[in-house]
């Protein structure tokens, strides 16, 4: 039997320091645990681009479309602000995305009990704070036709479509409707049903897919009260789903309420593959974090936390999952802080490597 | 010489019960002010689709376009879910807005010293926040075509069509520095130009027009980490602009940063008329609230305030609009309390009418 097959594409900025933590807990799954893994590396956004020109390769492509999970660290940085459209960083990733077709991403904004103090949020509103977006990946107003700047007289006009058809909705519908089976059977959908027609169109397949999963409480609120309301009170919900657009807007509100964007990690999911396991991308919340790259500050915790994403989604692995968040936990607990978490209640300060050697010590 | 005009469009829910509180500030200010209105009453939304099959009447609209200044409740209602897209509540609102060309939506999110605890962020994060959203309000992907539900093949495909011209942008832009000027000139752009070319040509119109305002400290950032940036420190913002459906989801977050949605007025404002008055509509942020609909529970503040808006931007009025939010302000210092700001600390309960007569005595 050959091992699974593993591409890491740390891209950009922190992308690079975060991903060697991480390779040091894969090696040692694959040590301590005899969880092995075929590893290949290889570049994405600007750092694909600054060898090819573009910043994604085809090869690069063709690897991920037959990895059996990639592991993405972060892609762009202000170098690259000046570079056309077509051959900006965030190309590659949407690239990625699209011909993968990772259509459900998955965003779990979870508060750490030892982090509860970093949110500009009052402590009672995100403790224990749990809940699942998942986000429409591969389609809406990020992928539709017509788009563009044209000239229209004599101004441009800027174009972009939002474009969901019923399919594409269905089966995010059901993604989220499995993991809300797998949790507190809570579902709320979001999208502008009264403003626009793609909204009533989600609206109406979302309830109809919801008839497959009687035991789900399905819920529909505009995207706006949605933003209200995960500011509110986050905690009335367990799985919110919504298109590309919103999603993007959401799950980032979401992420900011745990005070802890360094630890946030997302799943990219798509249909099954010959094997059994979905298409899948694995990657960090936050970004490439420009400013604070290359100085062994950045936490990589996020990233470690899209592995154990990993291994629980693509490697049917939950228990070593969780073996490793617990890890985690044990090391926050312990007041390990890399330079985002130190907070006025002090800490130890670690450096990125420290984070995840201490994380190593903990397994 | 006439007086000036106002249109009152009470429309659903609470509308009509906050509206009559107005309605004795208008008549305060008209017996011991001398600021005597023309006021003239119609139907929007649900109530008018309930008279008239259509959630705006042309005569209505015919009366909007001629009056000095509107003022409007709240539309929809459960009772109207089951409506066509066509005749909804909202269409009503979007009508107005649409055809007297409102295009710059002034969104104050403001944080009142008495209310401070009722947000659910840590008081330092919100203590004396003072920001202004300005959104784009007559296009966009509200308005922009094709859209609709389409056959495709053997399913259905929802599309809606961001759509921005230069001049739209530009627009907006302009009336977002100029309130910048008279604030603490600071102006954030939001949009999406990583993913969206509408986006692109967004951040490049707004960037030209800022070269007439070289006084005005000009920032740009995606609009999900906008999102987030709201979320963990939103005094880093004076003035945002952002397009309409960003401007619906960020303003609506702003909004509940300050725990006192009640509170939150608007303007609308268009091109100057003939008599050099802008074409506007003012409106509280809430909205029709069906749940809590003629028990003389609602807090008819952000109404009011919204007046005081009217008074500012449509008739040169600032100092009595100070005039107004003092009493407010001194009301709610003296521990005047509606349901909805009834928090931890007590205060005295009073109902829709007794916050009326109670500002109505501080004046
Ligand atoms: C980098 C960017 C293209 C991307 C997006 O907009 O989807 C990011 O914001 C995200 O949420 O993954
Ligand atoms: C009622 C609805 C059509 C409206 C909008 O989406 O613009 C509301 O949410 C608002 O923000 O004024």
């Amino acid at each position: 039997m050959t091992n699974p097959s593993l591409l890491i594409l740390p891209g950009d900025g922190i992308g690079p320091e975060v991903m060697a933590e991480v390779r040091k807990i894969i090696d040692w799954f694959g040590a301590k645990r005899g969880i092995v893994f075929d590893v290949s590396e290889d570049l994405v956004g600007g750092a694909a681009y600054d060898l090819h020109g573009t910043p994604l390769h085809d090869d690069t492509m063709a690897k991920a479309q037959a990895a059996d999970a990639v592991l993405l660290g972060a892609v762009g940085g202000p170098k690259y602000d000046v570079l056309d459209f077509s051959v900006k960083p965030e190309r590659g990733l949407l690239r990625l995305r699209k011909e993968m077709d990772l259509f459900s991403n998955l965003r779990p904004a979870q508060c750490f009990d030892a982090l509860a103090d970093f949110s500009s949020l009052k402590k009672d509103v995100v403790a224990g704070l749990d809940i699942m977006i998942v986000r429409e990946l591969t389609s809406g107003v990020y992928f539709g036709e017509p788009r563009g700047i044209f000239k229209e007289g004599n101004e441009r006009v800027g174009i972009n479509t939002q474009r969901y058809t019923e399919s594409e909705i269905a089966r995010v519908a059901r993604s989220a409707f499995e993991l809300a089976m797998r949790r507190d059977k809570k579902l709320c959908s979001m999208e502008k049903a009264n403003v626009m027609e793609s909204g009533i169109l989600w609206r109406e397949v979302v309830t109809e897919v919801g008839k497959d999963y009687p035991e789900v409480e399905l819920s529909h609120m505009y995207a706006d009260a949605g933003a209200m309301q995960l500011t509110r009170w986050p905690k009335q919900f367990d799985v919110i789903v919504t298109d590309n657009l919103f999603g993007d807007l959401l799950s980032d509100l979401a992420a900011m309420l745990t005070g802890s964007l360094g630890m946030l990690p997302s799943a990219s999911l798509g249909a099954p593959m010959a094997n059994g396991r979905p298409k899948a991308l694995y990657e960090p919340v936050h970004g490439s974090a420009p400013d604070i790259a290359g100085q062994g500050k950045a936490n990589p915790i996020a990233c470690i936390l899209s592995f154990a994403m990993a291994l629980r989604y693509s490697f049917d692995q939950g228990e070593e999952a969780a073996r490793l968040e617990a890890a985690i936990e044990k090391v926050l607990a312990d007041g390990a802080r890399t330079a985002d978490l130190m907070g006025p209640d002090g800490g130890t300060p670690v450096s990125t490597s420290g984070m995840g050697d201490a994380i190593l010590a903990a397994l």
